[in-house]
């Protein structure tokens, strides 16, 4: 196994450098930028479609959707006026900088506020890839069980910010809203955390609002 | 990425003549394997809780867990008189026959009817990996969206059978029985499906039921 793990070590290091080049190339623009991760089917699409719908008449926000395979999500956020890139990734499991350096390319990257990439679905591979992003978010749903914390540790390690979706779906669920927070502060004391309905649109004042500021604060630096 | 990819080639290989010499083991001990895969929180190990419940007095049944990190779902498993053990992958996104192939001599193999792989939480890695199991057994809850056989073509493609979980949450969810069926068969149309709700027990029936039949004709064999 020693030879792959090099290998995946030189990966990981190039990795990092083209993230650096895309963090420089947000930070010229002054682009607030946020990775979204989570399990298939937390809900990712649902709060992007969410925070648009609330968002979108203020800032010029763009997307970048990851995808193992099609163009589905890019589709549903395209109905709102932003532009939206689809990285299909044909079996990866997960994006890298790289990929997102290229889909830079289709944005006029002086004319945004911010930009929300949508990673592949997938509780492990990308927590290791930084994209160059300032902020990760990572979506953990009431149907999930609330131990995902502490077997997923590396995820909510390196992440920011956790929501916690589908709070309409507690009564239905053996899901602890409190065992969720104090696993996933176990991993990592310094989460911001959000808990929303993206169904019902409970909960999501607040985390639209933190959104706001954080856009608001990169253009002011 | 040339090199990246022969590596990967090399280890799938390897990996593939490492699960030949599990497999042929499995038949010579008249042993019926399969491995259940789900992304996280899908309900792999309330399935397996609610099959084990029916057919543990039946049946001499093992299970191997596979998580990034933690025993929790051994500890689950290990209140039913079953031998269990758990594998840590300790960042791994997916077991590989060679750590079945260790877990193995855990085993009195000439005593067991069946062995219940259940694999680390991931829709995208664990698919490329055969474990030297029979079948393999694909969860999907109706919490995450009718779109993932689409998204996630591959795992269910190599997939033999398709468990739809939750479907006690189906007046709580936007979930399409009709259309996740007929993705997941568009992708593959030799999947056989079965919908249960491990929480209120609905239709765990058909699933034993089909299961003692398949661990009969390994016997029988």
């Amino acid at each position: 196994m020693g030879e792959v793990i090099t290998v995946e070590r030189q990966i990981l290091r190039k990795n990092d450098e083209i993230a650096a080049e895309n963090r420089e190339l947000f930070r010229k623009n002054r682009i607030f930028v946020f990775n979204l991760l989570s399990s298939p089917g937390s809900g990712k699409t649902s709060l992007l479609e969410k925070t648009l719908e609330k968002l979108h008449n203020t800032y010029r926000i763009a997307v970048v959707e990851g995808d193992v395979q099609t163009d589905l999500d890019a589709q549903r956020i395209a109905r709102f006026d932003v532009p939206v890139i689809q990285i299909v990734t044909k079996g990866g499991c997960h994006l890298e900088a790289s990929l997102i350096q290229n889909a830079l390319g289709n944005f006029t990257l002086n004319e945004l506020d911010a930009l929300i990439i949508e990673n592949v679905g997938n509780l492990v591979c990308p927590s290791n890839y930084d994209l160059g992003e300032e902020l990760k978010v990572v979506v953990v749903s009431t149907t999930e069980g609330d131990d995902k914390p502490l077997k997923y540790p590396n995820m909510f390690r390196v992440a920011d910010v956790m929501v916690i979706n589908k709070t309409d779906l507690l009564p239905y669920v053996e899901f602890d809203i409190a065992a969720v927070r104090k696993n996933a502060l176990s991993i990592n004391p310094n989460l911001t955390i959000f808990e929303v309905s993206c169904r019902t649109a409970e909960g999501l004042d607040p985390w639209v609002n933190w959104l706001d500021g954080k856009i608001k604060s990169e253009k002011a630096d």
